[in-house]
This record gives C-alpha cells, sequence and structure tokens, in this order.
C-alpha cells in the first residue's frame, strides 16, 4: 500500500481551513489530523512526505465547461485531450467535465462515442462528459435516460448558434420535461441567437466588421432576455437549470430573482468575464479577436456584479469555458467579418490562479476560493466528495497551493497549445507548486511528472443541489 | 492523554458527510480517518470507544439566543443557567450564547459582571455572551470597544419595548457606526414598537385581551417596516446586521432584497415560527398564552416563507429565543390582559431534533440541518472552528444522533424548567444519544452524565462572515 | 346648417365631469356651456334638442380590437363589418379598428384592399384599420413606411400561432425596428408559441380533448415569458409596444415593471378577462367551447390583478378582441380537439355596459371608464381628439347613457350575430339610450336608426403618448 | 352680468387640447366653442374680447405648498400673503394652498386662526389651507374631524426636525388612523430626522460646517427609509398618503412600488429638485446657503429619476414649497453652521414657467405640463373642477400664456419679495401674459391689475383620487 503525507500545511476547503497533515492511501485520502497531534506524528514511518508548511493544502480544481478539440467554424480548438489536460494538471485542476457534442442529425451515442474516443488514454487528469443536444427528437429524448443511468448526467443546450447548436424553445421545453424525469441537469448557453443573428447581418451590412462588434451585437438585454424565458421554460417542465457563462449583470440579476423565490436554477461564470471587458476586445489590429468568445466580454462596469453574485451565491461555478483558437490562421479567419471569428479563448490553466488572485484583491474568501472553483462544480455534476474536497474517503487529488510565489501569466510560460494568453503580463501572486491526482504526483517542483492516459473517465452522478 | 474514537459513524458537517472515524484527544478532535483504513484501526489500542454504527456523528449544537433567568415584566424566565444548559445538553446543544442586559442607565460591565455571576460555575455547557444595549451614550460607546476586545462581540438592540429596550433610530445609528469600527455585530429586534403600541392600547380599550390579539397588533407589516429600517440604517452606518427571530415573509424579503445587493445582513428565525402558528395563539381557554412571544407567531403560510428563507440562505441561523415562563402563575399574569403575558417560548431542548425532523419532511437537506443549527451561528458570532464543525482541532464538542429512533415531544419527559411544552404531543423522528463537550460525555444512553460548571465561558471572536 | 343641442345632461369625459349641454353643428361638436348659462339658453333656438336630464353624455366607444369576418381554422368570424359594427351602435360604440390579414406570402397591400373591400360600404359606424403582420421581409418591411403615411399605423404580431401567423424573435426585431423609424405601433399577440404547441400536442395525445384543457396548456407563465421577450426586444429596437389581450398577473407585473422605467409599453386587457375566468371555460356538456380565446381565460384570482392595472395604468385599453364563432358549427368544430375549436368570443356590443357596471361594482370611476373605453384608445391610435372625448372640434360620436336602466345580456337580445353571449343572463345596471355618429342619430329610444353604409373609414395619425 | 371672450388660442388642458374660444360669465367660465363656429361668433357681441392667437389658453396654476411668513429658526420667511400672492399671480398661479402652523401644545384652531388672520384681505388671488399637526393628541385628533368639515381636509407631518414639528411613528399613526376615517389626506415629510440629526451633530463637531453638508447629512436613503416608512404606516392605518417635496431616485421607487400594488399613495416634488443639484449646494462664499431646503437638493443624476416619475405617474404634482428667506440677514445666520440656515427657497413665481421649459426640453408634454401645475393639485386637494381646469362651470382662473416669448429669470426683475432667485440668469422661453382671477384681470401687458383682498378663502373638498 502506498502511502502519502502531506504535512504541516493549512488545508482549505469549501467549508473550512484546518491546521493538519492529509494522508494519503493508495489513491485516495485516508485521513486527517491535527498538526502535532499524537495521530498525525504516528503517520510518518514508512511513508513518502510532502512539506507544505506554509502552504495551502487544497482540493485539486475541478473545470466543468471545457472543450478540448472541439470543431467550430471550420477549425478545431487547439487544445487536444492530452494538451489540454496537461495544461490543466500545470493549473492546478484535477478534474474537467467536456462536452462531447450531438450533431443535428446524429444520435447522442455517436457523438459520446466520438469523445470518448478522442480522450481515451490521452488524459493527464480524470475527466467526465457533458453531452451537448443540438437535436430533440424521440430518439434522442430516450437516449438522455440512458446517459444519465451511465454518468452522463448533464445536457448542453444553446438558445443561440441557429442553424448549428440552436434548439427552439419547443425543444428546450421537451428536454426540460425529460430531465425533470431522469435527473438530468439541463445546461443553457442563453443568448436570443435569433435576434442577434439580425443584428450580426445589419452590423456586417452597415461593414462595422470589426472584432469590438462582435460583443455590440450581442447586447446585454439579449443574454438576461433568454436567461429569463429559459428561466421560465424550467418552471414550467418542473426541472432545474443551470445557465453557463453568465455575463451581464442584467442576467445575474435574472438568477438572483428565480433563486429568491426557491427556484433550482444555478449560474456559472468564467474569468475572462471577471478580468476582461469590451477593452479587450476593442484591442487594435484585429488583436480584440483574441477575446471574442460568447456570451461576450461586458463592459468593465459588469465585473462588480459578477463579483458581487458569486459572493451571494447567486453565481455558484467558475468555470473556464476552455476552447482555444490560435491567433494566427485560426482567428485570423474572421479578418474583415467578426462573424467568422471562432468563438473562445483559453483559460484551463489559469483559472486557479485567476481566482486565488480575486481572494487578494478582496472579491473572495479562501474558502469560497475553493468553493466556487472546486467543491460546489464537483457537488453540481455529481462528483462530490470524491471530487472537489479534501476528506477522507476521497480521491486524492490535491494542490499544495503557494500563497505567496509570484508569476507572470504569459503565452510564453503557459502550457496550453495555443500561441497567445488571454491575460498575457498580467501578475499574480500565487502559483500551484505540486499536484496529485488519485495520490500520484503529476506536477512536482514545476516538473511535469505525470503521464498520457494517467487521467480517467469518471462517470458523474446526479446533481447535489436538488 | 485521554483518548477516545468515535467508530462507524456517518459524520455529517455543514460541508460533507463523511464515513469516517473520529478521534478525540484531550477534549479536542485531533483526528478524522476514512472507515476502516489503516489510519483508523490504529487507533482503537488504548482508546474509549463509543460505537456510532448507523448512526450520526455530528457537532454539538450552538443555540446563539437564549435568554436564562431573564427578567421580564415583574418576573424571570424560568430556567437558570444550571437548567437551561443541562436541558440544552439533553438536547444535543453544548453551547450557548445568552444575553446580558444593560439595564437603562447602567454601564455595559455592570450588566455583563452580573450576567457572569448568574452563569458563573453554574453551566452543563459551554456559553458566551452577547451584550444587550438598552442605553446608547458616550460612555456606553466607549465601552463597546472594551469588549469586543474581551470576547462579547454582539450588541442587540430593540425597535420594540419603548420605555424598556428600545433605542431610537439616532440612537441606533450611533451604535452601528461604532460597531463598523471595532467589529462588533448590531443584532436587531425589528418590530416598530412605537406603533405596536398604538394598537396594543386600542386592542385593550377595544376588549381584546385575548392572547390572540398579541399576533394581531403586532403586525408583519410593522416588523417588515422595522427589518427595513434597521438594513437601511446599517448601509447608513456602513455596518452589518443581524435580524433576530425573523417570523413575517415580509421581513424574508426585505433580508434577501438586501443580500442580492450584497449588503452584510444576516436572518435568524426559531423553531416556533418554523413549526407553529397563529392558530396556536388562538388556542382556547388562554391556552393561547403559551405561545405568547415576540416576534409572534405568524399565519401558518409564512412558514413555506421561512423553510425557502433557509433553504436559498437569505436566513442564516436557527436559534431558540428560549426564554420560558411556566403558564401558572408566570403566563397568567396576562389573564385579561395580553400585554401583561410575558414573552418567551421554551425550547432550548428541542431545536436539535425539530430540525433533524424538518430534514425528514423534506425542508432542509441533513448538511444544511448543521450548517443553520451548529456551523454558521458559530461562525457569525466568532466561534469556529473550535465550535460548529467536526475537524481536526476543533473542540470535542460531539453528538451521536440516531435518526431512525422515535420520540414525542413533552413536558412530561422535557428537562427544561417549565410547566408546558410548547410541542406537546409532537411526534419526532431522532433523537440525541450521546453528548461530549470537550471530550467529556455529558449524556450517554439517556442518561445525563454531565455536571454543574463543567460548562466554561467562551470568549468570543468577531462574525466571520464579514 | 343641421344642428342639434344635448340638454341637461352630465357630461363625462376621460377628464372632466361636467354639468353643461353640448351643442352639435355639421356633425361636430361645436361647443358646451353651462347648464343655465346664457350661453347654452341662446343655442336652443332651431336646434334639435335631446334631452339628457338624469343621464351621462358620454364619447361614443373606441373598440380598437375587432376581427369582423376573420378567416380562422377553416371558418370565418360570424359578424361581418355589416352586423358586427350595427352591434357596435347598439353598445354605444361609434369607432372600431379592425385587423386585416397578410397572409404569408401575400403583400400587405393585399390583405389590405381585401379588407378594404370588406368593410366598404358596409359599416354603421366609423372604422379604421390595423394592419396583421404575418410575413416580415424586405418587400413588407417597405410596405409598412408607406402604410403608416396612409393612416394604417399600427402593426399586429404574433408570438403564438406557430405556421399561422407566428413570427420569430428575429423578424419581431426587424419589424419593431422599421417601426421605430417610422412610427408605427408593434401590437403584440404574446405568449410562447411555440412551446404551448408542445403542451397542445401533449395534452391531446394523452387525452386531455376538453375545452378547459385549452386553458391549461396556454400557461400564464407563457404569455408573462412572452410579455417580458417583447419588451427586451423593443428596447433593443428603441420601440413602443402595444400588448394586446392581456390575461395574466404575471403579464401585467411585466408591464409594471417596464413603465416604471419609462417605457413606452402599453397593454390592452378585455371584458372576457375581467369578468370570465377557467370557471366558464369547465363548463360541461362542451359549452366551455363558448369560452375558448387566446389568450385564454385565467383563474379567477387574475382579475383583482388586471383591475388594479387598470386603475394603476399598467393597463391602459379595454377593447373587446371581438371575433365571435357560433357554438353550433363552428365551436363545435374542435369537439374531442380543444385545439380546432375557432378561438374568439363575441363581445362588440357588451363592452361599455360591462364596464359601467364595473363603475358601479367599485373598480373604476366614471372617467377611468370613459378613459380606457374612448379617450386611450383614440389617443393610442391616432383618432384623438376626433374620436374618444366631447370637446369642441371633436366628431360628434355621442352616446347619451342611462345609468340607472337595469338590463339582461343575452343572445336572445343581443345584435351580433352569434348564437350565444359569453355573459348569457348577467345582470348590469345602465344602458345605452341614444347614439350618434358625427351628428347623427343612430340610436334613438332603443330602435336602431343608423343605416349600412353611414360609417366612413377613417385614416388614423400615429400613437399621440410617444 | 360681466362677459369676457378669450379668442383664437389653443386651450390646453390636462385632458385636452382645443382650439376655442372660451366664454366667461360673472367669473366663471360659461362655455367653450370651437373657433369659427357659429355659436362662438355669438358670443362677441356685447363682450371684452382678450386675442390669445398664437398663445395658450390655460388654467390658472394651483400651487399646494407655500409657507407665507412662516417662523422657521428664529426668523420668518421673507414674502407675506400680500407679496406672495401677488408674485404667484405675476408667475400664472391662481391659487395657492398654504400651511397653517400648529405649535406643539396648541390647539390646531389656535393656528389655523392664527393663519386665517395673516392671510384675510391680503391676498391676491384665492388660498386655501392645509394644517401643520405636530401635537397629536385625543384634543386634534378630535379637531380634525371638525377642520376636514369645514375645508381644511389635508394635514402635514413631520418625521423630521425633531423638537420642532416631529411627530413619532405613533403619533403618525393615530392620524391616519383618524384620516382614514374622516376623509382627510395626510401629507408627509419624510425624511428620518432622528438619524439625521445625529449625522448633523457629527458634521458640525467635525467641522463640517459649509452648506454643502446639509445636502451631506440628509442622505437619500434616510429620505428613502423615511418614504417606505410612511407607506407602511399608512397601509397598517388603511389610509392614502401624500408624500411631500420628494427628492430621491430611492424615494420614487418607494412610491412606484407602492403604487403598482394599487396603494393611494401620492407623491409631490418641486422645480429646485428638478432644475437644481448639490452642485449648486457647493457654491463657494456662502452662496450655497441659498440652496438650503429639506429635503435637500440632491446629485444631478436624480433629475432624471423625478422627470421620468412625473412621465409614469408615480410622482403626480409639482409644488413650490415656497419658503423665501433673504440671503442678507436670513440665510446668513447659518454661517458656520448650516444647520442654522433657515431652510427654504422661493419658488412660487417661476413655477409655471420653467415647467413650460421642460415641455421644450422634452420632459413633458403640454398636457402633462398643466395636469402636474394645475388639475391634478386641485383634484388632490378638493378644488377641481372648480380649479385647475378650463371646463363649463370652472372658475374663471385663467393664463394666456405666450409659448414663444423669452425671459431671463432674477432676482432683479422677479415679484417675490426676497433678494436672490435660484435661478438667476436662467433663460426661459415662455411667459405668462395675461391673468383672470375669477374673471378679473389681475395681469395685464405684463402689469399687475389686481389688488390685495382679491383672493378669496377657499374651503376644500376632500382628495378626489379616492
Amino acid at each position: 500500500m502506498s502511502r502519502t503525507v502531506i504535512t504541516g500545511g493549512l488545508v482549505v476547503t469549501a467549508a473550512d481551513e484546518i491546521h493538519a497533515d492529509v494522508l494519503v492511501e493508495d489513491g485516495r485520502v485516508a485521513a486527517l489530523a491535527a498538526h502535532g497531534s499524537d495521530a498525525a506524528a504516528g503517520w510518518r514511518a514508512g511513508a513518502a512526505t510532502l512539506d507544505a508548511t506554509g502552504k495551502y493544502v487544497i482540493p485539486g480544481g475541478v473545470d466543468v465547461h471545457t472543450h478540448m478539440e472541439l470543431p467550430f467554424g471550420g477549425t478545431f480548438a487547439s487544445d487536444t485531450f492530452e494538451t489540454g489536460t496537461r495544461a490543466a494538471a500545470w493549473g492546478g485542476t484535477t478534474t474537467i467535465v467536456d462536452f462531447a457534442v450531438q450533431k443535428q442529425g446524429q444520435a447522442l451515442r455517436e457523438g459520446l462515442d466520438a469523445w470518448h474516443a478522442k480522450a481515451d488514454a490521452q488524459c493527464a487528469v480524470d475527466y467526465g462528459f457533458h453531452m451537448i443536444l443540438s437535436d430533440v427528437n424521440e430518439h434522442t429524448l430516450k437516449e438522455m435516460d440512458g446517459l444519465v443511468e451511465e454518468g452522463v448526467t448533464s445536457f448542453k443546450m444553446f438558445m443561440a448558434y441557429p442553424g448549428v447548436f440552436y434548439s427552439d424553445d419547443g425543444r428546450i421545453l421537451r428536454a426540460m420535461q425529460r430531465a425533470a424525469g431522469n435527473g438530468g441537469l439541463i445546461m443553457m448557453h442563453a443568448e436570443n441567437g435569433i435576434a442577434i443573428d439580425v443584428l450580426v447581418e445589419q452590423a456586417l451590412q452597415a461593414g462595422r466588421t470589426d472584432p469590438r462588434h462582435h460583443g455590440e451585437v450581442r447586447k446585454v438585454l439579449l443574454e438576461a432576455e433568454a436567461t429569463h424565458r429559459a428561466i421560465q421554460l424550467a418552471r414550467v417542465a418542473g426541472s432545474p437549470l443551470y445557465v453557463v457563462h453568465v455575463s451581464a449583470e442584467e442576467a445575474v440579476a435574472e438568477l438572483a430573482q428565480a433563486r429568491d423565490a426557491g427556484l433550482p436554477v444555478f449560474g456559472e461564470t468564467c474569468p475572462q468575464y471577471l478580468f476582461l471587458s469590451t477593452d479587450n476586445l476593442a484591442e487594435p489590429d484585429f488583436e480584440g479577436a483574441k477575446y471574442v468568445c460568447s456570451t461576450p466580454l461586458r463592459p468593465r462596469e459588469h465585473q462588480a456584479a459578477l463579483w458581487r453574485g458569486l459572493r451571494t451565491d447567486d453565481l455558484q461555478v467558475v468555470s473556464t469555458d476552455h476552447c482555444p483558437f490560435c491567433f494566427t490562421d485560426q482567428k485570423e479567419l474572421g479578418r474583415g467579418d467578426f462573424s467568422r471569428i471562432p468563438n473562445g479563448l483559453p483559460g484551463v490553466e489559469n483559472r486557479m490562479d485567476l481566482l486565488h488572485q480575486a481572494v487578494l484583491d478582496g472579491h473572495l474568501t479562501r474558502r469560497r476560493w475553493i468553493d466556487i472553483a472546486c467543491a460546489t462544480p464537483a457537488r453540481m455534476f455529481g462528483l462530490y466528495p470524491r471530487k472537489g474536497t479534501i476528506a477522507p474517503g476521497s480521491d486524492a487529488d490535491i494542490v499544495i497551493y503557494d500563497p505567496e510565489a509570484r508569476q507572470t501569466l504569459s503565452a510564453a510560460t503557459h502550457h496550453m497549445n495555443v500561441d497567445y494568453s488571454a491575460y498575457e503580463g498580467k501578475e499574480i501572486t500565487g502559483r500551484v507548486e505540486t499536484v496529485l491526482s488519485r495520490g500520484e504526483t503529476v506536477l512536482a517542483g514545476r516538473e511535469f511528472t505525470g503521464r498520457t492516459g494517467h487521467g480517467q473517465y469518471v462517470p458523474r452522478g446526479t446533481c447535489q443541489f436538488l
């Protein structure tokens, strides 16, 4: 039996800050004991020891929104499961939940099988799948039940992207009804894409082709409207709802109102909405294209509402929506037509650090940092307490985090397979030092010690907030 | 060194449900280890063992609102610190925070000393003090700073009870300003007592003297109004606010709105508002007097709003406002004049059980049960993680709870020093089996094994939500 | 020159109640003078005199929502312009605005011409047209400009009835943008028809075919949702919005919120929503079919919200949505399938009386009665002050109303061409005694004295609330 | 019989814009007739004629909030009833309602008699009285009934000014209950004066003595709080409520919310809040003192909310709160201590012009101008239709208004007895040309042709919105 003791650190979970040693046996957390207790003293014999004195001992991050190798607009997201999960490990994230894609006309099974094939034996850390549901019909509704059974318990739908992923309100209602019955969770891209496409067409016709117009046509009101509509449809269906990548203050207000009424409605935001803004989209020389994603970046003043939403629990999760496209050749497809810029930003490596910086900036407490980045995503998608916390019985997905190290984010030093960083030059305090995945050290002393294929597929339970 | 191991139970905290053994060393929790782990196995040698198989292992309850021996309306609450804390232990509560009373004209110190004298060497479980601030002036404002320093970090004020505890808005504002500076937390009894006293006088003049009129004159709108006003005053002062014994749906709405805006506003309710209603106040033959407390019981439909508020975290704490008066001779002081009925209900013994019943009734999750009854009260009033959780380093205030035992609440069997039960005959599933206070067994096998004077005074830190 | 003096009555307009004689010269109101003034005395010589002593002298009603001869579900509304406008006159309504229908694929012009052909030389009272816009494209958008120029200044769109009148959000947005530019007013049937059609299909599949299921599938939430969405789209377009036949409390709340924010958003309800309910839809033996219209009748408790909305000006207009289908042969088309019941109720004759009854019932003041039934509809659709008031210069469309006469509503006595009354047996106090249309007496002493073809087409200006 | 015809003008009332001649007989409006009608033509013989061609013919203004000769802070408002009502006439206002003051300890009757004595035979235009209720007790509650009977139907109370006019919530509740029974209307100065006085004391102690601190201590939140509280007390009492001089956006929001719920709650604002701001309070060299009034001027951004409230009818009345104090010797009492600056601004002469300018600025329609300045104040306080409109039977209080004349507001040219203008140098388009008070010309060709003592006391009916 392999045994490792992490000594001397401050164990920070969503719930507690404990001065305790952590005992890992056979890939799982066996026990925690107070520093200096007899119990702790007894463990050291025969065990590997990791000294975390002066460091935080935190659960590995759980990033529930990534798109490795996503086909989009004639190209593919530039991180494979291999490169993307390795970057995740570098950034202290030990579980991702990626989106298998059903193409219209396909069975869900086909899409899921394809994504299993892409990920199998490729990953550096553990992974699960959501299913993108782009074609709702009698057959796919039935398939949903089976997928929930086998551990794909969440289904993403789109009110945007007509002709690609878009579902109309009737299809959404049917899927929600099904989810209400089988325990699935509908994840919603909430933008009124039908109206947005009119504005896109008008902008292009008027010669407003620059990336910043991407932000202008995808209006705040049309995100808020779609959020409101999704909530009402969920009420009609009697189902829960998880709104992905919330970016607008007005959308947060819709969530807050629903939650005050006790509805099972949840919201996620992403670091790009918390740290970047339309100022970035307006960067000259087409550099704004680096920041094109949907929902779009918003004017800076929306950031305060997002931070507040995270504090008031009107937003519960920060994921990355990691979906990188290289500036050269990929983002550049949209020169002269912002609507052709592949949508998405890299970020899976930066999330834990950026949110730690938010702790230092006074936006979040340490415990809330772990809550929104580890524990709540795990609970939301049926992975807790295996993932998302450090407790007896949990997987030993553990990060030793140095809260005082300083680093500068840059494409020159990051490990994601993309030629730019959305946070180029940003100075951060805090850094991942050591990462364990199921007890195996995958990062140590700023060296990657893991391996392709270590990461396992994790079937998930249903949402634990219901 | 004394060592005890609690084996085989499901450890339920506000954050987690863990199948773990708990090791207690010298009155504190030393470690938790997964059932069956080598670590756990190693502990049993030389330790006392408590078998919790099939039971819950939960933190001892933290009741932050009790009034032992409170003088009120010419009489005294019938539980002393001795009888009241013993009853608390019976009910699985291992920490109370009682209210020291400043009388108008007195220094805070005088009041605090008096309460120390009452409690000293009397208590079965640990205790702390809030300070009732009934006279705001330059001297008492300065005293507040000192009290915060020494561990009395919260100050209760009254918008009700003119001529007794009442403070006008100017005094409230001054105290809030002071608290904003020294880290204290203002606790507010939020009812517009000035307006209520008009309605009381009018009711009595009109011959409406029955206990049910107590509920009718203390109107929902006047609780909501005062709640709103207290929030606005706190905003002006830049201070946090904790509203005690919230009973009305409209008051919850005020709190929800403030919290959506990110204000540091908190709310507490009590079991009587969750389980009883104006139907009880209307019981014939003056029996309604048993249920006279302020804020008053509300019509039954308010209960749903309170449960929802607890689920949405618009209410954070359930305390008891334990303030018992015997029906005979005490409650009877108000025959013919409801305004003379001493205000208060017994409850310190029933809280943990009633809230467990709420879990079974579907109102709360198990974790939320522990959250609102143990962890959050402890955090709110600066006692966490010493109290309110089971984690390495915590005080070993631990309850072994049988979730399947059945009991019937009754004055015939309860241990509070009062001649009636507000829940007489109510059948409950779940019962406290064993209670440890700092590692000492104070209840075992439904026998009280503790002692008067075991309980220690606990100076408190400041609110941990700020 | 023809001259008529109406003497001795109480002139009630939206603004005033004046004890005045009214002088009509050549079809228009020439002057008002106080009873007993020299000015009034001077008028009587050589003038016809109508004695209104003890009566109200009110503006003729303006019903801005009728559907004469509307083709629907394979049949036609049973009132022609001839029979329908005659019934209007009987009921004290002297102007209607009917809906010309563009069929999908048609030009607006074709539809408008067809409606002119139906109405020309047929009407007993004056009439105008809105245009139903069911096909938004470059051509029809341009046509809108021309129609506004020639006096068809309002355009109705449908979020319901997919495949028939339905427009998606993109088409709605384009039409609103156009209206924002040309001064037109978009009138919206606000129900999420895409979602409703799913529920209809599910209800029918489950054998829930009775008329009452019409009310159950067309859910309150789906009216409120569509109302919210229409408002947001109008905000994006920068256009005003008029929501037709509001029936649900939650939809009123959406309007109220928009209006508090100062948005140019307006709402109409109809007598059927104010006086009838799902109780009627549930009448046995398929009688519920008589009450099938969309939006549907709601549970009785919504009525209070509608009355309140009329008082608080969150609703501004009461029209009839007059669209009669005989029970025999027409409503019966939907036996065994509620979705085949032609949607619509008769009512053009009953509106003024029902709203007067509402005055007696305490829901409205007399002035508000005239406001919502005459003045505001006229202002909303560019007819004021020619229609909707009694003032020097106005058309002499005047009703002498007996506020004390009693009548019983019944198909046996009404003049609409339909075999049932939605208000059969309802007793009303108040009755139209005499009706002038442009100075001509069309109803006198409960005899119809008008003629087919007296009514003229009235081109309209744009909305006067902008 | 005296007869006057006003010819050729556009008669603008709250409801209508009519091209009509107006016939005045014996001090009242006898008739209106369309320009060019035979009826109009017949009037000219033997009548005095006022040519209003190209002008507006509007009702005389009704200013329901003035304080002539008010004793305040050891001095008196500088306009007497003689000078103040003459200035009103100059400004097109033909009715004022002033506030008789009950001093604490006095009977209402004493105060009312004193105000009658001040006004009797002094006024240039008609006047009525509200009663300031500063001492609520059994005697004064009974007096309220009598005052309502005799035409003093409204009672002002203060939540501000402790020790002077302040009433606590109990007294307010009692007065509201009484008003609910006798038809009186409670007018509320809604500021939390108890809290404000704490902030005043703290500001002065800290050396913040400049006039701008008057605005800073009287916080927006404390106006909004008091507004909310007054509404809740009115709900408890079942009475209507009229909130005077609303200045803060947040207070408007409280009114809007109450009105959406259908409560009989009304709000007034004043030109100073619409046109001036804290920028004026911050004028150097103690000039800010000129703008000291309570509620205080607010930051400029509140103006938009007030205009919007006037448009959405969440505010219904614009009065002046005319209460002038000369800068020299009066305002100067507060040098070095802003709390000693007499509170109040001059404005009775400027209101109609400023609001006409608001029409030109796009804030209001012409009809809404007359509504908020004439018709609604008259209805609110039981003077309509005698005052506030031009209709057969109304008092011939008529203004011929030149909408194109230009003027510059200045103390050099105004007629109020005060040594400064709050709008010094402001250029206005529109000017009062001719004023009739009960048919007598009191202003003609920019000459005052009226006389001291022409103005009569007008007993009032109760609020006409209930």
